[in-house]
């Protein structure tokens, strides 16, 4: 009996020890940046431990109206706080850092960048009144170890400076994730993507890749940033009076480009925008941008300045209201842009803001100026791979499995047929919903679930409080406004006190329609009426009825169906 | 004194008669489709005599919430009514004829346009329930005169059939308009555009050019439509499934060259969406599409086919809720589309429309379907001139002066620039606002003043009465929602009935605002409780210190601003 015993307690042990084992699958669960550009989260969990790449904010788009931004749902890390063991931030673009002063609100855990990576954060961070931050500094080739992970930091190219692709080695295997990533053989920072370390993990074997799938529908190979140096030449070379460029203020590389081609034209510098004097001054400090103090000038002493001898740089390339570029264009800005300037946007627009810029090129060439944008010139080009650069990160790594991400349901499905194209068997591929837990071992792939995820709107500075209601008012008060009929009842009796009142706003002209007013009121009135009459339980009956007999009136007179409130007072 | 008087009578006479003369100066007006692409409309005017090129419609933007469509503002015409000799139509498109309906309700004057162009105003009318429209179908070729004023239609190429350009020769000199066109000398119809027509005027001597700058941006040549068959032949021969084609309805140039393929390939067509199966109906009669009748199938009867011998052409290429393409992503059309079937995309996405078209295209992914579009593969060409053959048109008629339309700013300044490039000089060419009267004699042309013009929002059935208050209200309602707040006061003393009541929409979910609510009510009830110890004449400013308040209340707690709308009732 008691060996037997003893053997089914050590057999009990060994098998709950073995099922222990088992059971700490790695699981990857994207918490944003799949099906959507923008909000890049990814969860990395074994066992006790998770990392975080990347925290990132998406902006609203005309479906969220009065929505300021958006980032993801972090209830599953709230749950699994315990875990974390740091947040991998890739580069310092907002879809990958903006979501960070939320989430460490909540979790205090060291956050992984390069040197400008950590300084934009630290900046933003400082704005939302943060302290005590623990940020660290590495570089790439530099790793760490967080749990059970092991994490190498690789050199890529991006649209911005100080971008990195992740190896992470846990129990099962080696992750790369390339972050946003384009093959830049000729970058500006004179370092190209780091090739040899790709290759090194390919050829030790790369249990699953996560890449960017932003390009992926694009054929060839993405332009170098030098290349569009060419362009800057020539209309630097042509231009008589002022020369003002819009450009992403996260763009160094752009910048320096356009500030030495300035300055060998004999021109001095003007950073505009709020954004633009900020990541001028911090990249400047960290050495990522090298312009001689004398050559960058304040906006007040441009007047003294002749204008051929004078480059502006400003935000405003997507033609946000209130940028640089945009009250440049409409005459509220100092410089008021007129003939004889010109003015290049260097940039082509994020999918959504094509009418907004569209307005602000109008506007510039109304006052008289010389525009230059996308797709008249090469004045822009993109960072993130297209096909060919796809295909050598499949060859250098040889990855086991494949997770498309960073791209809307399109990029990622053209991904995954490309990862096809390359020899990785259709099964070993997860295109990923926002949520889904993948689950992988040495030998398989598969979605086991999900977990609570999504997206929690911010307006103002209450995070997550608007509701999917809220927003489904906003948009039918935009889209037909909104019709009151007010109604004052005795407590008592509920007989009315006076006819009804109606108010009304973004309908129709009410000076305008004062027949349609009488109607409507005197409508509601007789309904109305019936309060006095009715039982108290048959109140809410006469309500609706009030409701939808004003909806078909005015839907008959307009053919138009505004929000519809009933507000019905009771007094003694 | 006798004769002095006659002389100085006579000369008077011959003084007025002079002036009488030189007073009629030709007038060109753009009522529209200058500094917009859309609701093309320009009045020709001459003495007694008025004619108007082409009466468009444009679709609103975001800035227009719950507006269905916009026409030009006809003011000046209804003005003029008695000098209004007829509209000449250069081809069917919505921008050229979607305010015909609501034109002809006032103005009873012939219509001109080839035989597609007038079936399609005719569809167009009878869905308005305008009969007796008197609607003249003419050929390229044909020449009609109106009032002083000769007209000749000359055959010109476009992504419609039945597109002309106008020569208008009038007592000052013969103008030339473009239409919409391109130059393709390969076209499906087999007659390209009459570049003989242009020459003659040309040789002639053409006073002014108004011509089409859509694509006044784009270097080059625009493809010919025959192109693009090459790729519907790849996608036909590939596909295993269904075939599903987006285009444009009017595009029957399109159409045909999907339908050949199709049928080649064994397959049927059937046609999807009201406006396609409309088209093809009416372009089927007119001989303008030729597809044999067995080859067409009713959607009812596809369930019986093999998908590999089904061709769907259907509308939404624009991604347009409703639409025929929309409801298959949407699983709301009996058509489910799924795996093994092929959907191509066979159009551009029109500014403004890109992240619907991005819903759709990622839908149909997410389904299963192969998406086939712009810019994975050559799935459409533009319908417009680009720089070269913008200046075959300018090496044709040689005019004397220039006025660039049909384009937004950019657009007209860009072939302006392309103008004077070759040869005419910026004097002689006027980059027109809507609105302005410019004045042409034989040797000057000049902007003299400007007439009442601009857009009539259209909403549900009323006309023009959606107001600029009303959409800025929507808007703000939009953003930050609403905040009501009831106020009953006697009558007589002003004294308050019962406390304050809130009602607010799309600003908080008030459920989990009880605090909020409470406070604002108390704050309101504490303002309002003066109306009583006030005079009359300074209740005005109590509601405003009301709005303001509590403007300044909501905003330091929630760091938003939604309309305020104070409601003050008085009873007995």
């Amino acid at each position: 009996m008691g060996s037997h015993a003893l053997q089914y307690s050590s057999k009990r042990k060994r098998g709950m020890r073995l099922a222990s084992k088992s059971k700490a699958k790695l699981k990857i669960i994207p918490l944003g940046g799949v099906g959507e550009i923008g909000k890049n989260m990814t969860v990395i969990e074994y066992g006790k431990d998770i990392v975080v790449v990347d925290c990132g904010l998406i902006f609203p788009d005309d479906d969220m109206p009065g929505i300021d931004l958006v980032i993801p749902d972090m209830s599953y890390l709230e749950k699994n706080a315990e875990k974390l063991r740091g947040f991998l931030i890739t580069h310092g673009h907002e879809d990958h850092i903006g979501a960070l002063p939320y989430a460490l609100r909540n979790f205090n855990v060291p956050v992984f960048g390069t040197r400008l990576t950590t300084a934009l954060i630290e900046h933003k961070l400082s704005e939302a009144k943060i302290k005590h931050a623990d940020l660290r500094c590495i570089n790439p080739g530099d790793k760490v170890q967080l749990g059970c992970f092991a994490v190498e930091f690789i050199k890529t190219s991006h649209s911005i400076a100080g971008a990195v692709a992740l190896a992470i080695t846990t129990p099962v295997g080696t992750l790369i994730h390339t972050g946003d990533f384009k093959v830049d053989y000729t970058p500006l920072d004179g370092e190209p993507i780091d090739v040899a370390r790709f290759a090194h993990y390919g050829a030790k074997g790369v249990l699953a890749l996560m890449s960017d799938s932003t390009n992926a529908e694009l054929a060839g190979h993405t332009q170098s940033e030098r290349e569009i140096g060419k362009t800057f030449e020539h209309y630097f070379e042509i231009a008589k009076g002022r020369v003002i460029v819009a450009t992403f203020a996260s763009n160094i590389y752009r910048i320096q480009q356009i500030a030495d081609v300035a300055i060998a034209h004999g021109r001095v510098i003007c950073f505009q925008g709020r954004s633009m004097v900020n990541i001028a001054k911090v990249a400047g400090e960290l050495g990522y941008l090298n312009i001689p103090e004398e050559k960058i000038v304040e906006v007040e002493k441009l007047r003294r300045i002749d204008d051929e001898k004078v480059c502006v740089i400003t935000t405003g390339s997507q033609g946000e209201p209130m940028s640089g570029l945009f009250r440049m264009a409409n005459a509220s800005h100092r410089l008021n842009i007129g003939k004889g300037d010109t003015v290049i946007i260097s940039a082509s627009s994020i999918p959504g803001n094509e009418i907004a810029v569209s307005r602000v090129i109008n506007q510039l060439y109304q006052k008289g100026a010389k525009v230059v944008y996308d797709p008249m010139a090469d004045v822009h080009v993109s960072g993130h791979a297209r096909r060919e650069e796809l295909r050598l990160m499949f060859t250098l790594t040889k990855p086991k499995f494949f997770i498309p991400v960073h791209g809307e349901a399109r990029h990622l499905y053209q991904h995954a047929e490309l990862a096809e194209g390359m020899g990785v068997p259709g099964d070993n591929i997860i295109v990923s919903e926002i949520g889904n837990v993948i689950e992988l071992n040495r030998n398989s792939i598969r979605v086991n679930g999900s977990v609570q995820a999504g997206s929690l709107m911010i307006d103002g500075n209450s995070v997550g409080e608007i509701g999917d209601v809220v927003i489904r008012d906003r948009k039918l008060l935009s889209e037909e406004g909104l019709f009151t009929a007010v109604i004052l009842l005795r407590k008592k009796t509920g007989a009315l006190v006076a006819p009804a009142e109606i108010i009304s706003r973004g309908f129709v002209y009410l000076k305008n329609s004062e027949e349609l007013v009488q109607e409507a009121r005197d409508l509601v009135t007789d309904l109305a009426s019936r309060f006095e009459t009715a039982h108290r339980s048959e109140w809410s009956s006469i309500k609706n009825n009030i409701r939808s007999s004003l909806k078909n009136y005015l839907y008959n007179k307009t053919k138009r169906t505004p929000m519809i409130v009933p507000i019905i007072i009771e007094i003694d």
